[in-house]
């Protein structure tokens, strides 16, 4: 499943370049990824209560082109890869620009582990966590893993 | 006392108009406040980890003149007022202009009250706070708490 | 009219209070703004490639209760005065706790100033601008123009 | 040479995880690299003046540990590579934990490519920057390189 989720650039996201400021993106990514969880029909928000951390252990990203003050933005996020103790989520993020047309503004990755909010020590993703989130192949899912691992080039 | 802070602008403080985005102005006097408490022997930090919250619950700013990127910055905070349970610090910002020169940017406000970590309720301030914090008039603060006064209009 | 522009706290927003960091609130009054404009029938951006800039030359904002990370906000504006060169706007930030219930978590005002982008002084208002921008008044207006002087007492 | 910039956790860079954001590395290291230029003798600032942009292509960053609000974080900025149109910088974050101790908090990269601000068109870099900007090894230094590929993997 790729998830897309739309937002606009805000004024504060904008540098004196005239354009979004790089760091910016990673904020985005997590609204992405926050929405693709949403998703699988559970919420970050209940993860951390049933005693889960989440955190971002690495994280990548390739900037493309510039997107603009109130730019319409689709952030699409898929999982690429899960393990005992690790979420990798892809990016893909676009400014659209007219009805039916997008451009490639930047991709990214981002790695995150499973962490017990007490000892904050690395553990097993829950069960209802694995149960949930699934991986599910198509076409268009192959494509954007491609994407990924090409612009990326990791 | 009032406390003097120096910090540079980021690049990331910067918006489109190519000047720093009025919401940074908060954080910087969030930097300022921090090191007050700081000169008064208490650290913020210690605070929390006693069990108490500070958190803002009314604050206001004037935008004189614009601050650049690279800009070195000075924030000058002062504690106004202490009741039972709460702070009220002034700000004034300056943009250092030459070795001698500095150019007022803003002039903040902002009220804190002390909150039971646990419990999430208004309390008094503690004891070693209390004793720790003092208001020491001098000519230069009363120009200080006027200025703010008479530019805030509050 | 009052603009309604709704948004979900990102974790970015959070601080280690674990709540809405309150310089966060201003950004969310300036994504509200910009939405109140575009209902007029200008944009912001419209605005700038005329020749016009729109800074805040001074906010306040009255933080009643937290805001907390994945809440539904609603950011409500309205136009509060208009003059030659001047812009005050309102604010009332909810945060969505069920379908139909809202609770009050900020109250802000922030004044803009009219500049040409070139020379950087204070221009009257395009006449542009001043058409299209009209206080309706309306008992639901009176009560928020109501709330937000009782409650910023300015 | 390695640049060195001290800064202070701010309360804003956390989140409610009780650490630094993610994407706050990311303007650590351009105020890591913004001194590491200043070094050389050019000043960024100038270069914008100069008609040049120095836009981020892409960055990536491994989170080994996590810091804390009002942590001392020494952030130490290298130039990797430099080719006609592209810088190439790496960062080494530690958060200062006692006075002769380091902990390292995070591994970090970007690239930069020079535009025309005029155009945004790639260009090369200028002559007075690319005189300027000089790698000097040293077994500092090429640890330092070492570090930043085995952490990285890149």
């Amino acid at each position: 499943m790729i998830d897309e989720t739309f937002l606009r650039v805000r004024y504060s996201e904008t540098d004196q370049m005239g354009i979004v400021y790089y760091a910016n993106y990673f904020v985005w990514m997590e609204v992405g990824r926050t929405n693709l969880i949403r998703n699988f029909g559970i919420t970050y928000k209940e993860l951390e209560e049933k005693g889960f951390l989440l955190p971002v252990v690495y994280t990548s990203a390739r900037f493309i082109s510039p997107a603009y003050y109130d730019d319409e933005i689709v952030v699409q996020s898929a999982l690429i890869e899960m393990t005992k103790t690790k979420l990798s989520i892809g990016y893909r993020i676009f400014r659209i620009t007219s009805q039916d047309k997008r451009e490639l503004v930047c991709v990214g990755l981002s790695d995150l582990v499973f962490l017990d909010k007490e000892t904050r020590r690395i553990v097993r993703a829950p069960e209802f966590f694995v149960n949930a989130v699934k991986i599910q192949k198509s076409p268009e899912y192959d494509k954007f893993i491609e994407d990924i691992q090409k612009i990326l080039k990791y």
